[in-house]
């Protein structure tokens, strides 16, 4: 997608839609509901450009104020969210089987895509015995430490491999891999063995294995893992689980509508 | 929601944030991928407007054009509309129960709100023995023939009622009831039994009973329903299931944080 942004918003764009829009990314999984003020001051505006953007945005249904004079994001902006094709499309289109996984082996079965040098959690199907995990649906994560993320890494453009590599990475255990020369060499691996292992690296309980999802010219456009409790197989025993969903979820998405 | 919007959008709003908003709107469950002239078209702006302003929609990934030179609406909006309180926020505190009337009745269980005079489709689970619907999540449909929608008319505000009262109201089959006066008592019995009966309204082969969902104030702001397949259970045997299912979920949503 090449009008796909990279990273999360900066700064404004300049254009009033861009300021506008701006004011959206006040809100955020730990601030769903917000006074002006705090979306102006969050935003960096005036308190005046603020009110008049927001009651634009109102208007079409992209902010709904509440009886208690709080904003949040309206259902409108969820409905037109809902058309995505790389959000809930995908999700339909991979939905079974992911299922399958964590049916059949009781743990969390994840898909993601990449969103510049970050990637966006589509969905999480925990299984009945699933072991505790980081993530949130629509929520974002680094692309170097868990199974999804360092497929989408090891087949992302160079220019965004450099710019991660490049980068601090974050460390969440002992075990996360921050050293560059490291992490270049765990996405070779990748790309040679067809999956990713992190092991322990998010939190000290859990085993990753990624696979990835390809379009209909074979670019890798998502990724599917599964999560299960370090010490309780194999990476090699959860790789042929994930591989075969990977490339069954590649033909749905791709089958002809 | 004093912000929220009644019905779909008709025309431009004046503002520039309102024409760039306006352009979302031409992307729908079966346009999800757009010429940039298709999209100009659907929103009744020149080529040149459109062009510049979805060049800001898409800086912020509100949309992305993919290398075949198709608009599609970007995953960021997605992200963004996963927040809105009363889609994604009501759909996971109602999952759990939906999941169970799902598995108990082998039926459809829905979830929807109000967004003016329509409904919106917040989450259906087939189960597998589900009679077909013609609902789609994140979908709109009318207020006055599904069970879910006939709840959420029979607790709308007087001046929401009056004004799908007054307006054609659409017919699906031979059994939809269309006259006003007849739809009044339908609304008047909701009220007083606490559910609603949707029998054949909507396909000839289903049944569906709904309940309201209640805020901390006891205002309904959702309502959820199963949908079977017409003449194998009696609207008072779903009744139950359903009015238990409507309190359990009122109740979660109510809990605190």
């Amino acid at each position: 997608m090449s009008g796909s942004r990279r990273g999360r918003p900066t700064g404004p764009t300049g254009s009033v839609i861009g300021r506008a829009l701006q004011l959206l990314d006040a809100f955020g999984p730990e601030r769903r509901q917000l006074t002006l003020s705090e979306i102006a001051r969050r935003a960096g505006v005036p308190l005046s450009t603020a009110h008049r953007l927001i009651n634009d945005l109102g208007k079409w249904g992209a902010v709904e104020r509440g009886e208690d004079g709080l904003y949040r994001i309206g259902l409108r902006l969820w409905e037109i969210g809902s058309l995505a094709p790389r959000g809930p499309g995908l999700r339909e289109a991979a939905l079974p089987f992911l299922e399958d996984l964590s049916q059949i082996t009781r743990e969390n079965a994840q898909l993601a895509v990449r969103e510049g040098a970050e990637l966006v959690f589509i969905e999480r199907i925990a299984g009945s015995g699933a072991v505790p995990v980081l993530t949130r649906v629509g929520g974002r994560f680094a692309l170097t430490a868990t199974g999804v993320g360092l497929v989408l890494l090891a087949h992302a453009p160079v220019d965004v491999q450099e710019e991660v590599l490049g980068s601090p990475v974050d460390r969440h255990t002992a075990k996360t891999v921050t050293d560059p020369v490291r992490l270049r060499r765990m996405l070779a691996d990748v790309r040679k063995n067809g999956f990713s292992v992190s092991d322990r690296q998010v939190t000290m309980d859990a085993l990753s294995v990624g696979a990835p999802i390809r379009d209909r010219h074979g670019e890798v456009v998502a990724a599917v893992s599964l999560v299960v409790r370090h010490g309780s197989t194999t990476p090699q025993a959860l790789a042929r689980l994930v591989l075969t969903s990977g490339r069954a979820i590649s033909r749905a998405l791709n089958a002809p509508a």
